[in-house]
């Protein structure tokens, strides 16, 4: 059977693990797929830089533009990250009529839409499983596994760097400055940590997770975010005098009105499954009618865990391929408008019982 | 676009809600699918019956052979139970190439293989995501999410009828007879409550997640069993003492020389995820080479969470025969030797630094 051709976006701390799997699952994966799967060519900046796995030279290229309009190419593995020229390079491929796979959350949450029209004009796929949460297998099931059902709720720990520190402060009374310092020390954590700590990451992610949750468009800036900086040991202690947990959550909701994405420190009782998430571990909380409630939890982040995801995907969209097929969309069919804050928070405390104070965790201490 | 017709076998707790989700959620379902789909028929042993749902006189027959081979039937969703005669109408059903939606443990941990080799002979789905752990996502994700890992073990609480009584003897301090009697009393715990606290339900689960994990088969007769009738209050005493709570966990394992699976209480850390699944929620703990851990947490049971599920593998089914093609097999390309308990204990203490041990429980207090 003819090999499907895969051409690899990248080759960093992630894009190495997913062509070494690629290339030690061989096997297992024709099984799985029906066909067996070859890296045609790996797009980098640096072709001689020395990387956690050996690429052949001949695979290596500083062209993308010219890999992913290659004729033979079936599947484009994106794991660039950031906005361009990542945008431009899944375009193209979309648009050709190529299987996309992506751990992309930035580019996800600012451009979703064109990426999903594009995908639906190609005829294409358009998979990313690794952008929110990591390994864990979580838009999936929203895509697919609750399709017939209404979700009414996400609550998500989706931010292993913020869990970390929060985490820190609680079990051994560290302030914020203490536990970032340790974070960075053990690689949690970037030397400008603003990304994680503020709230943009956890944003992107929550952006993602509605749209797919809610079956509409929200991007980026439709998030209400709040980040961690201003959490203290005091307010931690506090939460921690009442039976609960400071957690940096991503909160989506739905309601008849529209939807509500929000991101920002929340006390949660210590009884709640969120609560018992520790270090960088991610978790998230889905509230659905028919399934109730649901909860998916694993590492967030790191190399080998967000090539499985890729890898899961590569899966997935090669299978569809072979069919001649295309995966659920995860299209919008409800255009739901995105709610100020104030409206979402009353809603929030009577539904959840969960103490949701973004803001003013300081004033209870 | 022609409407994909369902025959519905069985029409209690479960098939009641599967009808209403079908009726109600009709627009949605065609949307997510791309084909309206329609309840052809409702095989029922009492046509007379009071039911949860009001099911047109027209659909019900209690010829339910006479249903499955009908040659407008595209798929079928049993919800019956037990081995005869769901087990005839599921390989007629999928002999004649018509897609199966199930629900029914016992059966696929019975007969597994003679199920998946009948879908497989005639080119159709073979779903049963409702049969393990009611709405949470599970076999999906092992089946695909995962494909191209290795998944090393799974640890799960899978019935809910026992976690409720654990549960209840760690936090109330009751005994056993006194927390199974409440368990009754509230509809948790069935009148004869044989196969849930003797570990009947836990194993035939335990038989299904081990084979979808590790890719091999295994039935209902590998797994080692013990039931928690023997756990006093002075084992949860004294597990609370060393930080620990007892828990009936199927544990499935996975090493060079084979397939260990039992089901059997027992103790882990309070700091462990699987620690604070309370009431009678269920989870299940995956470790896998790339993905690392991963938990699912989620209803095991009820009627409308188990439909949910059913509904969930329906429009899977649904987007597969559209597109021409099958979901991924859940094949045995492992043939691994299903190990004797003695063998895994060992293992089990080193890699996972949790207290196993069964069946001595008592040899603490």
């Amino acid at each position: 059977m003819t090999a499907l051709k895969v051409a690899l976006l990248g080759c960093g701390n992630v894009g190495s693990e997913v062509y070494r799997l690629l290339g030690e699952q061989a096997g297992d994966l024709e099984a799985r797929i029906g066909a067996p799967v070859e890296v045609a060519g790996v797009a980098v900046r640096r072709p001689g830089r020395t990387r956690g796995v050996a690429v052949p030279a001949g695979l290596l290229t500083t062209d993308a533009v010219g890999l992913v309009s290659r004729p033979d190419i079936d599947i484009v593995a994106e794991v660039i990250g950031g906005i361009e020229p990542a945008r431009s390079l899944l375009l193209t491929a979309l648009k050709a009529g190529k299987s996309v796979v992506t751990a992309n959350k930035a580019l996800l949450a600012e451009d979703g839409p064109v990426l999903h029209d594009a995908a639906r004009a190609g005829g294409a796929d358009l998979y990313y499983e690794a952008s929110v949460a990591g390994a864990i297998p979580l838009l999936r099931p929203l895509r697919e596994s609750l399709a017939g059902d209404a979700v009414r709720q996400v609550l998500g720990i989706v931010n292993g760097t913020t869990n970390y520190i929060l985490d820190q402060m609680d079990t051994s009374g560290a302030g914020f400055a203490d536990a970032l310092e340790e974070a960075q020390a053990l690689g949690y954590a970037e030397p400008d940590p603003t990304a994680d700590v503020e709230g943009f990451d956890a944003a992107a992610k929550a952006a993602i997770l509605a749209g797919l949750a809610f079956h509409t468009r929200v991007a980026a800036a439709d998030v209400h975010r709040e980040g961690i900086t201003g959490v203290t040991q005091a307010d931690i202690a506090s939460a921690r005098q009442l039976g609960h947990v400071v957690k940096l959550l991503a909160i989506c909701e739905r309601s008849d009105k529209g939807v509500s994405v929000r991101v920002h420190p929340a006390m949660i009782p210590r009884t709640h499954p969120l609560a018992g998430v520790r270090e960088a571990y991610n978790a998230v909380f889905v509230e659905a009618e028919s399934a109730g409630r649901l909860m998916f939890y694993g590492a967030g982040a790191g190399g080998v865990p967000t090539a499985s995801a890729v890898l899961g995907d590569v899966v997935a969209v090669a299978r569809n391929r072979l069919a001649g097929t295309r995966g659920p969309d995860a299209t919008t069919y409800a255009d739901l408008p995105a709610l100020p804050m104030g409206q979402a928070l009353t809603r929030y405390h009577v539904a959840l019982d969960v103490a949701d104070k973004p803001g003013v965790l300081a004033r209870i201490a």
